[in-house]
């Protein structure tokens, strides 16, 4: 039983008020405060050694990861972070020097993104270290872009090369803000989500959410230099395809759009070049591989597994 | 070193724009939306072994504790609840059945309290349970009521009888919502803490942020029968001062306003007594004992320690 089950079954039990724009199932959720307000709201949970290595990374770029990601689920949305909440559990040894690195490499980024740290809650205990940040956020443009809107025949495009993210990328990449406010402002975004659970597993996500299918050109692809040097015996177009935490956009738009989009390249001043990957078709999810034949694409990115036994 | 100077090491390193009317140190921050609207953001983490045991529990009062912790924060500010968004650490082993029973225990008290749970993050680790909420609310009547305002010569009252609460109210106590808000609509309240950390502990924290001391009557201190009952060697007025977890409201207001509140208890009908515990003085904190000595009332209540060592 994997997250995404449980998650459905959450859904189906989530009987929320009219106040609730949008709940439990998209990058972030959206709510309608009183006066015409949107408020854009994600949360996501960082464990040493499920989602980090501390010895590794270190306790800055733990920090720095924390806010990140939460930052790209504001970014997937089209929408702008406000201000953020960060409640940590610190291991009792060392607790203290922990947490000030941690919320150095945090407050970097917050700064970077013009994220207020309003509140936390810093506990100790005798487990490994873990961090949760929720962020609030506000629409910007055409309010915010769901994972839902997409239509066969719409062209998919994503911010960047994939695959290999474990190399570094997953604790020092961009969160794509600024990129989607200028997409927001540049087109019409269709639809749109992070890559956070892997290519594969997102555009399912976002063609589930649509109600289409999908089909991804193998060539085109954009594949990182990370996932070339990978060398576990699966091939570095199989890591772009499956590798989560790139948190690059993928978004789909109108053919003509999309047209616009590859002519203009509008991020290029940003240093993002945009891909074309494929194009969304009525149901089902293809990799058409160069000889042009079509074969299932199959999510393989990281899936937190439940053990359904007591 | 404690979480109380990490989080004033936080405070002075946090500027926080025009944004945020109320950083951290307070229940819960206070920010500026658009439009005139104000938020209140509150958030918590609880983790297994350290702030509950599961065996004991079980993942049902997990959930509701975890809700309820932040429910009690909005409370404390008189505030109205929205929305919250959860996030869970699972241990792999059995972590559908707990997600699915935490869940139970948590959407039980959203639906009491009207509020919306829409969004979160799930996921599954070789660690113990962890279990955050990030809650959202709104301001009612005259607005937040924060830690800041209390006065020498104001009264202090308290919702309920303390101490004790490890036998069982840590888990199922009633956030006292509903009573916040009947008082803010009722009298005016110049400052107002939840009892998390203990008698003792939170009044310094109001205190400190009032810029005043106060003195407690030991005779008028509400003690509760779980509090009698501890049967440890610490007297139950030391369990009343010190222990954690009531969730009862601490509360000042002027000498005149006490005396309308003692004499028509407007929380009768809820079934809550508010009780006349002492009042603000100048400077320090003090207990007076029956035979009117007055002594240094210590903060005794449970403290997150932090190893500064690395």
């Amino acid at each position: 039983m994997s997250e995404f089950a449980y998650i459905d079954w959450l859904r189906r039990r989530t009987a929320c008020s009219p106040r609730v724009a949008l709940g439990p199932g998209d990058d972030t959720a959206v709510l309608n405060w009183p006066a015409g307000v949107s408020c854009l709201v994600t949360t996501d949970m960082l464990l040493e050694g499920s989602c980090f290595l501390l010895d590794e990374a270190g306790p800055r770029l733990v920090g720095r990861k924390a806010l990140a990601v939460n930052l790209s689920d504001i970014a997937a949305m089209a929408g702008r972070p406000v201000a953020a909440v960060v409640s940590v559990g610190l291991p009792r040894r060392g607790g203290r020097a922990l947490a000030e690195q941690l919320y150095g490499g945090l407050r970097e980024l917050a700064d970077q993104f013009k994220t207020d740290i309003i509140g936390g809650d810093t506990n100790s205990w005798n487990g490994p270290l873990v961090i949760n940040v929720a962020l609030l956020g506000e629409p910007t443009g055409r309010g915010p872009v769901t994972r839902a809107g997409a239509q066969p025949g719409d062209w998919l495009f994503v911010t960047g090369a994939l695959g290999g993210s474990i190399r570094g990328k997953h604790l020092t990449f961009t969160p794509r803000v600024e990129e989607a406010q200028r997409l927001q402002a540049w087109t019409r975004l269709k639809a749109m989500i992070d890559i956070s659970d892997g290519l594969a597993a997102d555009l399912q996500h976002l063609c589930k959410e649509s109600g289409c299918g999908a089909l991804v050109e193998e060539a085109a692809v954009p594949i990182s230099p990370a996932a070339e040097q990978m060398n576990d015996g699966r091939s570095a177009l199989d890591h772009a395809l499956g590798d989560g935490e790139d948190f690059e956009l993928l978004f789909a738009v109108s053919a003509s759009d999309g047209e616009a989009l590859l002519r203009e390249q509008p991020l290029r001043d940003l240093g993002v070049t945009l891909y074309r990957l494929g194009e969304c078709v009525p149901a089902g999810l293809w990799r058409v591989q160069p000889n042009g034949e079509r074969k299932p694409l199959e999510p393989m990115g990281y899936v937190h597994e439940l053990d359904g036994d007591p």
